[in-house]
């Protein structure tokens, strides 16, 4: 048995309850026609800090003791999880040490610092980053808090399509992104325990395919020199949510740069709503035909809305 | 007494219920703070064709009698009123008739063509326009439908304002922008039946503040060489709304250029919806404390999201 259940999913969204939003379903009669499916978007780019990362996040930083969160939490990672983190730990008034390279972009430094994060700064390798965070623990005691692959952080991710399910009950499938593999995973087991007959589906740029070829030869591979618009989705699963993933995912398929790109530029031209590269990613599968959902209900998680209006992918 | 009632704007709620929608309302924490009040966007970004403009244009051809409507509708407007009128038409199964000068740009052409309208071309000044229109109503019958300046459009536009007061009760504003003045009639007289405390306020670009200056000198001044981005906001009022705003509106304020782009850019940023530049001025108006609302509930309605997303105005 996977060591998150159903009540640990429902602990979470008791847990972020007070502090995240129950974002809501978007439809869209034009992508009804064009995907020939009922599509429904579970709009996560309206969740606080503009992405689904903030209910791992909150979920985890409330989930620790007294004692632990008092010494706070810290982490590498430099995107969506950062703020989050930062954001979840200024509610329980508690320190997020937030470790970036120098060179990070200045939009990711000062989300962090809005969100209340302290940076420390390293040089631009993993290498440092992780020694970085290892002298940063060794000297406070904070919590390090990884992005996706801890079931805490699964269980809260995993609430988003719990949300989901209780306005939009029993679709025939549910996709998600695929990056690190917590939201999926979080996605696959709230369906499992709460609508066993959705088909859950994860969706993975062809330039970063790392995920898909795991779930295809069953072998965990990382993701090598992956080049995709959706920066959300570069990084490797890790051995948590790949073992979830193997077991209560239906499938993984792929799509590919310039139908990114149509989703994305669909979805702001028509639903008039801004989301991020990684969130067109699932809306691509059913734009382009990918899945086999002709007249199906089909709910898709829409990861975040964060991206530089100053440099626009189709301009 | 204005000869748009209650059961007028009520009997319009009706007769558009089954083909517009019932938009939501968009709240942000951080929009309160800035703005120091509660702050409610009704959010007809998402109405269809992208603005509050299907209300006034369905109601009106659903209000035609079988004889009037198998003859078809008529305009001369070539933005989003043309577009609404287009789709309320062909859901009637009616013809509408769109005269647009030759050199109109592109993706207004597309938009009417796309919701059934049919264009007859005309060259480009105001009398061609007019005259094409009367050649045209003369050979086919075809009703008018004039943009703002007709009260079957004015309950219609009512109808924004309506819901809202239905999802946020008795809030102490409403802020509409001001072009034709349709939209802020309609609020004034929504706010007028149901919730009298509630006070309506105009917002206009400085530069095109032709209905400021009509509001606050008693005399209908024309709108002259206007400049600002708010495209929607370029037109004169006319006699019926500027009869209706003297009567019931409480004031009208206007906003600059660079509050507009401020306030455009903020909801992109940290709402993740796309609003265009006419639906930003009255959320400028807030952000920028051009009314006294600290402490304060306001409603705004947010006009419409139709923007071109390749030529941004902070790009």
């Amino acid at each position: 048995m996977f060591p998150v259940s159903m009540e640990d999913i429902h602990h979470a969204a008791e847990r972020i309850r007070p502090y995240a939003n129950h974002t809501p379903v978007f439809t869209s009669q034009t992508l009804n026609k064009l995907a020939g499916a009922s599509v429904f978007l579970k709009c996560e780019n309206f969740q606080k800090v503009g992405a689904f990362k903030f209910r791992g996040a909150c979920n985890t930083v409330f989930s620790l003791s007294p004692k632990e969160a008092s010494k706070g939490v810290a982490t590498h990672s430099s995107g969506n999880h950062a703020a989050a983190l930062s954001l979840a730990a200024s509610i329980r008034e508690i320190p997020a040490h937030i470790v970036m390279p120098e060179n990070a972009p200045k939009v990711k430094k000062q989300a962090v610092q809005n969100y209340g994060g302290q940076i420390t700064f390293c040089e631009n390798t993993l290498t440092a980053r992780e020694e970085t965070l290892s002298n940063l623990v060794e000297q406070c005691g904070a919590t390090v808090v990884h992005p996706y692959n801890d079931y805490r952080i699964i269980a809260g991710q995993g609430t988003a399509a719990a949300e989901l399910l209780q306005d939009v009950p029993m679709p025939d499938y549910i996709l998600a992104p695929v990056g690190g593999g917590g939201l999926l995973s979080g996605t696959a087991l709230s369906a499992h325990y709460l609508s066993p007959k959705t088909k859950v589906v994860g969706v993975e740029p062809a330039g970063a395919a790392d995920a898909h070829k795991s779930f295809k030869t069953g072998t965990l591979h990382p993701s090598v020199s992956p080049k995709t618009i959706a920066d959300g989705l570069l990084t490797s699963l890790g051995d948590k949510t790949f073992t979830c993933i193997r077991e209560f995912v239906s499938d993984i398929v792929t799509v590919d740069e310039e139908e990114i790109l149509g989703a994305m530029h669909f979805v702001w031209e028509r639903m008039k709503i801004i989301i991020e590269p990684s969130s067109a990613v699932p809306v691509a599968a059913v734009l382009y035909h990918k899945i086999p959902c002709n007249d199906k209900r089909v709910g898709i998680i829409v990861s975040g809305g964060n991206v530089d209006l100053k440099s626009l992918p189709w301009l």
